[in-house]
């Protein structure tokens, strides 16, 4: 590996110490710099320091500590509001308030946002993209005064790690490759593939601690139940079109 | 900057030099390790090297030069198939069908695709990412054999480059960057930071070559027009739905 990419985890406890303008601003940098759709830069990223602020956000990501704790909360948003702006203002006529522009806009703001953790990583900071953000993204939309045309796909919080966990494990690499085509897999392919995570010392834990005879269920029945992806597909898509991602 | 971020370039023209087994092993692994949504790695890495296949996959991409040049085609797919194949093995009810895990698995993808590139750059190669990705999602899903729970959400290019093109402007930092909660634009604030570029040489070409009046009308008239843009919003979530992405 030529860089430390393969070195992260997320980090949830963090120091107090803020983070210096300078190395902000290299983040940001960073992020600006990850390529964008047409050179359009269909993203905006709020950077919400202000503690009041960061404690009106906590309870978007379930009150998960870091959000209070870490100096820098970053909410990450695509954006077709600012171009459109342009676009009128010079007499032309924008048509990006539909759902292939949410898709570019969208992308735009994640490349931009795994820029900004790479040069944070590389500058000691510690990160964690909080998922929570799809949730609750018509109280972020509130809170931050996110105008029509913007909406917040993703947040980062960073700051100093308090915290320095070990490696999470991933399923081997061939699981999420495919050579050529798309190669389907088999039960036995499956079973092969998650053989080290079932058998590991954390899932025996986890199925004590959930009373649950699998990993597979402790997903399905815990942490991710139908009701809950229902409801939020329903109330995301529903911001999509209030926020003109569904104008055509 | 911590980063060679900063330095990126697109690169379009690539030598034939193909990409050594233990280089592309270490993007794929930089890919492996990004933040995924409650470590599900909700994604599939497509890698197409084979010529005949390249040249299947040109006209998805407008037959743009460099996938037929190009040594490496990485199709960056959206994939919730692979871990809901394990759940319903293990006697678990996936509910992941559905708006929200497109997102999730979308998000993926995009931070895994992102960590792929900056691994790249890292070793003197090149990429591109190919927004034509949405526009012919339907023929990649039928080349790459891609199953129900999978959909491709970019594409990148990769290969030692053949080019050494000039930094891409960007918007000055602060037209994307808002501190604490979100700044709308006003008329005044739009033309300064549309300045520089608006006044560049390369826009004067530009407006030569499309015999149009301004840089705005460029995109909606020629690069990203309305009747293009509704017809790829339609046909990619019709492709969503076909895909088992709104089956709830």
């Amino acid at each position: 590996m030529k860089t430390s990419l393969a070195e992260h985890r997320s980090i949830r406890r963090f120091r107090p110490d803020p983070i210096p303008s300078e190395v902000l601003h290299d983040l940001l940098t960073a992020a600006s710099r990850a390529s964008t759709c047409g050179n359009m830069q269909l993203y905006s990223l709020v950077v919400t320091e202000d503690e009041q602020l960061r404690e009106e956000l906590a309870p978007c990501h379930f009150n998960q500590p870091m959000v209070r704790q870490a100096p820098c909360v970053i909410t990450v948003c695509a954006d077709i509001h600012r171009f459109s702006r342009w676009c009128e203002l010079r007499g032309a006529e924008p048509c990006y308030d539909n759902f292939a522009w949410f898709l570019n806009a969208a992308t735009d703001a994640l490349l931009a946002a795994q820029n900004l953790c790479v040069e944070a990583e590389a500058h000691g900071l510690g990160v964690c993209y909080l998922g929570t953000t799809i949730y609750t993204a018509a109280d972020i939309v509130r809170i931050l005064e996110l105008p029509s045309g913007v909406v917040p796909v993703t947040t980062v919080v960073a700051g100093y790690p308090d915290e320095s966990p070990a490696l999470t494990d991933r399923l081997p690499l061939e699981a999420v490759v495919h050579f050529e085509k798309y190669r389907d897999y088999t039960p036995e392919r499956i079973g092969e593939l998650w053989a080290e995570r079932e058998a590991s010392a954390e899932t025996q834990r986890l199925l004590e601690e959930n009373g649950l005879p699998n990993l597979a269920q402790i997903f399905t029945r815990n942490r991710y139940r139908a009701e809950d992806n229902l409801a939020i597909s329903r109330s995301y898509f529903e911001l999509l079109k209030k926020q003109g991602f569904f104008n055509n």
